[in-house]
């Protein structure tokens, strides 16, 4: 049975990152260590007993299409739906005025990351619902937010998200749907493509966010506007109404996260849906800017999460199967014993204690962003707003190689799809796609994130680091000096990834053919950073009495690996950034 | 369409390899570059016209088991099986005295390429067969010779390896089935799992190559022989006999490859399956390592064979696929003129090159290991034996990073099953598992091909491909020389790490722990130096007025773009060889 990290978790926001970062904050005065104890801790209950009991299976069934346009989820899925919604779940992030416990982003991401890696495609419910909720707080009116909010923290109501259509992905400059004023609302009509939960069988109702151009807007981007459109109209008193003009057509066969339908939906077939506009007309995208964040910042620890479920399913593989002997060994041994297979976990392991520290180091920054004043205030937006497009490129990115990892570690059997190991693999492969492709962080990242700023924010990042390392490369532990003195190596060797970039000899052009490289070098670095701080913490917890010897000492092992294994890869794409733009835009289609 | 890579291929076998690599041996006198150029058209054909096809439709359908033990092919597959029978594709490497063409590795290898490519769920067939019939071949005695390989040659029969059994994968020293001595043959009983093509309703009838142990062998891999056993036995005048007692007890289901049934095959659930010894009793394990080379290179061009026709969709959907305005563009464009996607489009494209050059230099190296005499016969044995698990090892690992990216090439499309990107990044992910892990094909290449010789073989590439880089970094063409630059200072950090690797400051299971990031190491700088060979090759042919310019100049740009964006590897990985080995030797399974 998964056992979600709930210890490792635990361990990383009181000492890695530590609760000080938040706690200072008016808002979050009540989160103590306790209420941290207590929130983990029933979380990891029903990530354990309710959400990954039905991941396989729900993989397997799959969300089925029904011709009176209803889809019907997997097995166990509307259990653990309302097990969440007893439990508040969906509301962990909402205002307490909305009937939301309004918990700090350091305490919602330990929970996302344990909800994910026990059932994703599940738990994209949960991502979507609160990825609604944050939009309708930050932009809606209030009397939009006392309607649609307290249900959704109840979990009565689930959120979608209606950005795409056929023609516009990426660029959604191309969106057609339309939306007609009439009286107090709008009738929107057209098509939406890839919406997530865009229907299902678990909630009474369902909240869409739906990107349209109303009458006369201007084209492209600054004639989007943004509406809610329930599935099931709302009356006054709150209760359910008629249905709107909504209606999934189908939904898709997909490589992976198959417990999750993806829906086609047709607005307006016959008057129009009913919508109602959030904040002004052609103010969308300044709406969906706010929200995407939070999107993408979510995105990121499925990345994180679905890597550290494909890690313990190959850990519990291997510490199972016997198979040879291994060298220096007198007798036959699980594999776990093979050097290669520990390579193969320990550098998993000790990428997901790296990946863990970015997720709530950024979770920290996120709160700190929203409720600190002044220069802090201004601080933290800038320093999360550039950890985002990170932590979502290189945490999916690699959920792509963990996975796979975690399929070598099963052998033959990890390509046998009853094995379980094969659905992480599938199920990852939409995380570096959706909410933004690796290639639209990267070029988030370059262009306004590094050159908009003339690099302060990503220098005063590189500069903390540092000195971090700096002192760290001092601490009395062999270990912990060593992999600091690698990541204060890398940490320079980015500092001129950054000059080089800033100094302006490239083209935008080449600029962009090197920003992912230049991304994943940022990732590798921060990676590096956190597993050398969670190796301190673990140093400075020894004589606490609070943690278990090797559970402390493992953290101390793992930053030297992510030292020698990963940080390699920081060299490797400085060198790309260096050298690989040039080479790219001399390329053309016809000749490929 | 998919169309294989028919020019690259031609181009390839006559300049960046060359033809005279083996016309001068006898067994290949009459390969002129007519015939080369008469049997690529031909290959390309079939594969165009009967095998890619039935690829994603094979998929979807999948191989069927049926409660009679019979497993029934996806529609297509026997018509495209005719179609290899007829066109004598199954006997393109078997012996001319048994009904075969004798063609060399080098052309053999381009055709399995365009196979794989083409339909790899299918053309596994013809692979496992090939393996057989070069299995017989080399050990089987006159008789077996002339009674097996004739009906195999014409595709009325095919060929399993029966290996793998629940216990016994890797470890082959587990192997438990057993043989009894019964007149001129043995009865066989036993289990074994995963055997491709074990059963299916393409041919009359299946010969299974199945490992076993006779009476009284010694435990171990010492004790373990080779029986051949039919499906139907065989009458002495060739005619079929009756059925053997072997059936397939079920089929997997599996992560990809799912137009070839995988199937468990039970001997010996009556009195025994009858099977004759290969060779002599106990001498199964040399006879398994005579194949593995060939098998093994097999796996390797599968590996490019899927990343090539990766890349081919994903260049066709990106050149089509309109979606934003490119940056420094007016205008909406296809996204191949997006800076990302070329250069995700523009690296498999360098990568596939380099490995077309190494798999043919492979093909060729097998074909000289055979066919010279003396010294030289020597030399390419060894060569040819260092080749095999890099290449293997290396084109099969990234192949899941090429077909990933292709994914990533189609955005959210990529993601949905029926745009058919997805199943080649299912298909890829058996290739670094089946016939030896990556993990096993490093072992080979650390101990028995590096440490053994004290490093004769793996220098004396190193030094070939230093004294070619040299030579290519003064050629009169400036991106040639930048490239080949690359490749020398490559090559000198190689040299450094395997000199690193003989000073025997490593413990063996800190060399096991560090031998995938060396394969890895080895594999990129072997392609950078191939991918070189190619841009020389390219410039030398351009006044010969045979190839198209576009076609040449792509050569040389690719080797630009495969210097700086795949050669950084080679530091990172020789990184992890100086570095990386005591820290994995440092962790325990109980700290994981």
């Amino acid at each position: 049975m998964y056992d979600p990290s709930e210890n490792d978790l635990r361990f990383a926001i009181q000492h890695t990152i530590g609760l000080d970062q938040i706690s200072h904050l008016d808002a979050f005065a009540d989160v103590s260590p306790d209420l941290v104890d207590a929130v983990l801790s029933e979380a990891a209950k029903i990530a354990r007993e309710e959400l990954a009991p039905c991941n396989n299976s729900g993989d397997i069934q799959g969300s089925k299409w029904n011709s009176d346009f209803t889809v019907q989820t997997p097995d166990g899925f509307k259990k653990a739906h309302d097990a969440l919604s007893a439990g508040g779940w969906y509301g962990i992030e909402i205002a307490e005025e909305f009937g939301g416990q309004a918990l700090p982003h350091l305490i919602s991401a330990a929970v996302g990351e344990m909800f994910h890696s026990a059932n994703m495609g599940f738990s994209l419910c949960h991502l979507l619902t609160q990825g609604l909720t944050h939009a309708l707080t930050v932009s809606a009116s209030q009397e939009q937010k006392e309607k649609f909010l307290p249900p959704m923290a109840e979990g009565r109501w689930t959120g979608t998200m209606n950005l795409t259509e056929p023609q516009a992905g990426t660029d959604l400059a191309a969106i057609k749907s339309t939306a007609v004023k009439e009286g107090d609302h709008y009738r929107i009509k057209g098509q939406k493509i890839f919406i997530t939960y865009g229907e299902h069988d678990m909630a009474e109702n369902i909240v869409h966010l739906v990107l349209a151009r109303a009458e006369g807007a201007p084209e492209g981007v600054n004639g989007i506007s943004v509406f809610i459109v329930p599935k099931f109209l709302v009356n006054d008193d709150g209760s359910l109404g008629e249905r709107n003009d909504v209606k999934c057509v189908s939904i898709e066969h997909k490589l992976g996260i198959n417990g999750s339908p993806t829906a086609v939906l047709q607005f307006g077939e016959d008057k129009g849906a009913i919508g109602y506009l959030v904040g002004e007309e052609n103010q969308g995208l300044k709406i969906m800017f706010g929200m995407m964040n939070h999107a993408r910042f979510g995105v990121g620890i499925q990345g994180l999460s679905i890597s550290n479920r494909a890690f313990y399913q190959a850990k519990e593989y291997a510490s199972e199967r016997v198979q040879g002997r291994p060298l220096d060994r007198n007798e036959k041994d699980t594999i776990d014993h093979h050097p290669d297979v520990m390579r193969l976990l320990a550098t998993m392991r000790a990428e997901i204690e790296g990946q863990r520290g970015m997720s709530l180091y950024g979770a920290a920054a996120l709160d700190r962003a929203h409720y600190e004043t002044g220069d802090d205030k201004a601080f933290w937006a800038e320093r999360s707003s550039l950890m985002v497009p990170i932590i979502k490129g290189w945490l999916t990115e690699r959920s792509l190689n963990l996975t796979s990892d975690a399929v070598q570690v099963h052998g033959g059997m990890g390509f046998i799809e009853e094995t379980g190991a094969a659905q992480h693999y599938r199920d990852a492969r939409i995380l570096p796609i959706y909410e933004g492709t690796t290639a639209i962080q990267a070029n988030d990242l370059m262009f306004r994130k590094t050159l908009r700023d003339g690099g302060k924010a990503v220098n005063s990042l590189l500069a903390e680091i540092k000195t971090d390392a700096e002192t760290a490369s001092k601490v009395d532990d062999a270990n912990i000096a060593n992999a600091a003195a690698d990541v204060l190596r890398g940490t320079k060797t980015a500092q001129r990834a950054v000059e080089f970039i800033l100094s302006n000899t490239l083209s935008q052009r080449e600029a962009a053919a090197i920003s992912v490289p230049y991304l994943m070098m940022m990732g590798t670095l921060t990676g590096g950073w956190m597993s050398v701080k969670s190796a301190i913490a673990a140093k400075d917890a020894m004589n606490s009495g609070t943690w278990d010897q090797t559970f402390l000492d493992a953290k101390i092992s793992l930053a030297q690996v992510f030292a020698k294994h990963t940080l390699p890869e920081v060299e490797k794409y400085a060198n790309i950034v260096f050298d690989g733009g040039a080479s790219i835009e001399a390329m053309a289609p016809e000749i490929l």
